[in-house]
């Protein structure tokens, strides 16, 4: 029996790239299927208060060095995007635009716009990196620049924005099931004991 | 082989309490030892900018489910304290004062203390609640009370605290193995990798 779990983050999250490396083997191993949903974590840290960690206090030194530590205990290349945080919010939307038509080239696509920003240190915040990504997976370029314009793509993530803060996420990335949030790359294996013993 | 790891807690920090009731096994299983070192996190905050969760935004709602689920999960009873955050100051010293003649007895203390504080909810900021905790584990309560009021008590928690903030460290519970911290009582996991493969 198969499980869905949500999977909200940001592309400028970093340790949202950490956990999306570890989805595969929990899909595998834990009979868990995420849905991916990216939404805006500037928008949520603008309702709520918080801000990005920044490497210049004790708790962020902490943080930029247990990102690079966790990403390499898994065997996922980590380089720091420059600059970073990077500005997120028409990757996101380009997801959701893919997704309409094509919900497994909209994970492809994520995948590869989280490879080349943390593998590879580009910066899709540039529209002309992430479309080159777009385009290599076999997505029209035009429709997809002139839909990444529209209402549409912008109500989009606006709507996986508002369900986020609607559901109590206040950071990324979050997994969901049911109504049990668990934040972060590291609560992965508590979410797969929780579904296997119907929580506790 | 055996690895020490140094345990650096606060009494009144909810999380330490799930953590240390998970360290018996990481003992028994991964060939760790724990040693206790209670420092004051109410003072790091002071030199961090750092504050303990509140349950009235998100994040603090969340922190604060998070806590008792993990303590359920792991069949730990859990009771807020009744105040919380309490003055965990003179808990601290207290810890330190017992450890300098015996310390297994100040770990058995700070058993005590966590139970009493989590497990039904009693005030360890007041001192007649952990005298009484020290008495029952047979030490002698005139000794203890006399030596907390002395300059030694409170130069050894200060020189905890100092230490503390050199090797980096912004929150609790931290476990420290070589010069490697870990943040949080669910990364006991990530530890044991870490000392399992040397590091990677």
């Amino acid at each position: 029996m198969t499980r869905q779990v949500d999977f909200f983050f940001d592309f400028s999250s970093a340790f949202s790239y950490v956990a999306q490396g570890k989805l595969d083997s929990f899909e595998k191993n834990h009979g868990l299927r995420f849905r991916w949903r990216p939404f805006s974590l500037g928008a949520v840290f603008k309702e709520t208060g918080g801000a990005p960690p920044t490497p210049d206090t004790l708790k962020g030194r902490y943080i930029y060095h247990d990102v690079e530590r966790s990403a390499r205990e898994i065997g996922l290349p980590y380089v720091w995007p420059k600059p970073f945080p990077f500005n997120s919010i028409l990757a996101a939307r380009a997801f959701y635009v893919i997704a309409e038509s094509d919900p497994r080239a909209a994970v492809a696509f994520a995948r590869a716009v989280f490879h080349a920003s943390y593998g590879q240190g580009k910066d899709c915040g540039d529209p002309m990196v992430f479309l080159g990504l777009a385009v290599e997976l076999g997505i029209d370029r035009a429709a997809l620049t002139a839909a990444l314009g529209g209402d549409e793509a912008r109500a989009r993530l606006k709507a996986a924005t508002d369900e986020a803060l609607a559901r109590g996420i206040f950071g990324a990335p979050m997994f969901v099931v049911g109504d049990e949030l668990f934040w972060g790359a590291d609560r992965l294996d508590q979410l797969a004991r929780w579904v296997e013993r119907g929580g506790w």
